[in-house]
């Protein structure tokens, strides 16, 4: 704050509060607002309701610091709870000419809580603070290293329960279910928790559109099935994706596979401290350029505390331009997503910057995953249930390329 | 749009472009924008990888309509989506003085977004649209009744899963885990879908705090357990809460669960077509200050379509000073939240204004569920596992009331 001259931060984004405060609960679809000064104690805005048990997990910021706004001023069309927020902060002190910075792209700051603020406090000079706590976020402590290797854990049980629950024809939210169960209860030891975002099945057609959530169409034969979902523990996350295909992967597929993964090892021999995100990508687009392909979107981004909708931290991307420099205890989803037209491949890892290179968080064969569909001996280690579903529910079966 | 004298309308509520164009993705952490014209063809606006299968849902919207802006402008700090959206309005035609609403307190509109499209296009006169879109979707359609029964289904299927998951010590996570899997399978003929918000269960003296996620905590015995969920179908929300006790439940508890319900259930009697939320309230509000309770918070809200963090839409609340005259083929979650110091008491149902009265969508019974944990008898019929889960995990077992 000191270096961007902000004189007061504006804090909105649930994983900043969390990172902040310790502040933990589903209550960010209603305006709230951490206030932070420079010097002196922050206070907090949010609904009534909230407010009421906000000292069971903010435990960074004193119980009467919290201030709950009138539950009847929730979801009105001619007062807002900025309205009443920015009135509390001139009786506190605020109304003064004040460098206030505030998060510009922040999920849950609205407009109207801006306008809000920015009509009652016109005295403030405000600036938009280029997600400065997510950047403070970005090299982890000791003990948030633990959490993510946690994460890494559950997200390994989730991702092989996801590729056992695959079954020809099978309904998509089935897969979904085991998967979401899976993720809850995490492994033995630690805890699963709540992911930012639902598990994504891309499948057949649908394969070549990322963020497809899953229907109850059934699952194709021969036909790619992306899977991309989150291990969380205490709300950090770590994601992965992995394809598999029920029977035969066409041969475009396979050539897809081979030069994603040669490309994403190479990148992942270019992670350790001192090295860039751009250094990392090149790495990458050298091996999948040889093999005829390029890819537009980023090659990764860096993760830890998520909310819905995202477990992205919004800094560091790996691609062209980003030339931040690596260190030790920062930690990455690197991600290879291929979308190709009616068709897709893709493969990731959640890694940490190791002292000397690079830690895996999970551990799932990287290989295109294929299954037998006929017998049950295939390369990896599947005990898919055999089953065929019957495919008489609504909607139409997704067909595969190479059909 | 006429009514409110707009030329062009900004839709970014990921339910309001459902409601208008079918398109369903997790798409929305980053930017994407439908631009409505009141005459003419709409625009829709997302990242480049998103608007490549965009069409596979949006069917509303011809798919040439829909711009991918350039992944490498997703997370920068120097220039932001709304800037390239806003040059690529100006090239369609859209510089010029118009009346522009947009919605202000829709959660995935940006402050950047906003603040780019007025710089760069600075002839429009911005117009808050005081959730036009929301209100629209007020009165549902026959297709869309028969979605929200759907929903409800799927809903009861999901609190029973809950209520039968309940044992004493059991980890919160565990039966977190046995209710997203039941939201996401549905019921025979009518597959789930993932809900906007994950299950809450505020347990012991946790149940004063409506929002608080499940930990891995065991379950209290004596003390209540709150369970909120809701079933979904194609994105149409059924919530529901209930309230159990393992064990007995304080004589404090039982107070306030019997006032709540007769409470709810004056309610529910006065709903029908002319009545307003206002009346409905006051009839719940009569009966729970003849028993000594006052509740500050509102009896409830409008619901339909939802994408996280709400199911809610912003629209109709059922409190004082709310005159909405209530039409046939209206749905609400009426919901009773008593949240005391130290204790807590939930009841609500999802419902239609039928021509007539009221339809409940969901099938559950309201009573505070007590289940008997010294032998396998009690008032429902709850086949809850009777196992005992040992304390060993993390997390102090929270104390319930009366102890």
């Amino acid at each position: 704050m000191a270096q961007q001259g902000l004189d007061v931060l504006l804090v909105t984004d649930p994983a900043n509060l969390y990172y902040l405060t310790g502040y933990n609960a589903w209550s960010f679809y209603t305006a709230q607002i951490l206030v932070l000064p420079c010097e002196g104690e922050p206070l907090m805005y949010m609904r009534h309701m909230d407010a009421h048990g906000a000292h069971r997990t903010a435990i960074g910021i004193r119980a009467e610091r919290v201030i709950g706004y009138p539950e009847q001023i929730v979801h009105r069309p001619a007062i807002h709870p900025g309205d009443w927020v920015a009135r509390h902060l001139r009786d506190a002190g605020y109304g003064r000419a004040l460098r206030v910075g505030y998060e510009g792209d922040s999920h849950f700051f609205s407009i109207r809580m801006f306008m809000a603020l920015s009509a009652t406090l016109p005295e403030w000079q405000l600036q938009e603070s280029r997600e400065l706590v997510n950047w403070v976020r970005l090299v982890k402590s000791p003990f948030e290293v633990e959490l993510m290797r946690a994460a890494g854990r559950v997200c390994s049980q989730a991702m092989r329960t996801a590729l056992e629950a695959l079954a020809p024809h099978r309904p998509q939210n089935e897969v979904a279910a085991e998967v979401m169960a899976a993720q809850a209860r995490g492994v033995p030891g630690t805890p699963g928790d709540y992911p930012s975002i639902v598990p994504m099945l891309p499948t057949g057609k649908g394969a070549d559109t990322p963020h497809l959530t899953w229907t109850e169409a059934p699952l194709p034969v021969d036909s790619p099935i992306s899977i991309e979902l989150a291990g969380v523990h205490r709300r950090y996350h770590a994601p992965m994706a992995r394809t598999a295909v029920l029977g035969r992967p066409a041969a475009v597929l396979q050539r897809v596979a081979s030069a994603t993964i040669a490309g994403i090892e190479a990148a992942f021999d270019q992670v350790k401290p001192g090295a860039t995100p751009e250094e990392v990508t090149a790495a990458f687009t050298r091996v999948i350029r040889a093999a005829g392909y390029e890819k537009e979107s980023r090659l990764g981004y860096s993760i830890g505390i998520g909310y819905p909708p995202d477990w992205g931290e919004r800094t560091v991307s790996f691609r062209v331009g980003d030339t931040t420099e690596l260190q030790e205890n920062m930690t990455f989803h690197l991600i290879a997503g291929m979308w190709l037209d009616g068709s897709g491949f893709e493969v990731s890892e959640p890694v940490r910057v190791s002292a000397t290179g690079i830690e895996f968080l999970a551990d799932v064969p990287r290989e295109l995953t294929t299954i037998n569909v006929r017998n049950t001996t295939h390369g990896h280690r599947i005990a898919a249930d055999r089953r065929t579903y019957a495919t008489g529910l609504a909607g139409q079966p997704t067909q595969g390329i190479g059909h």
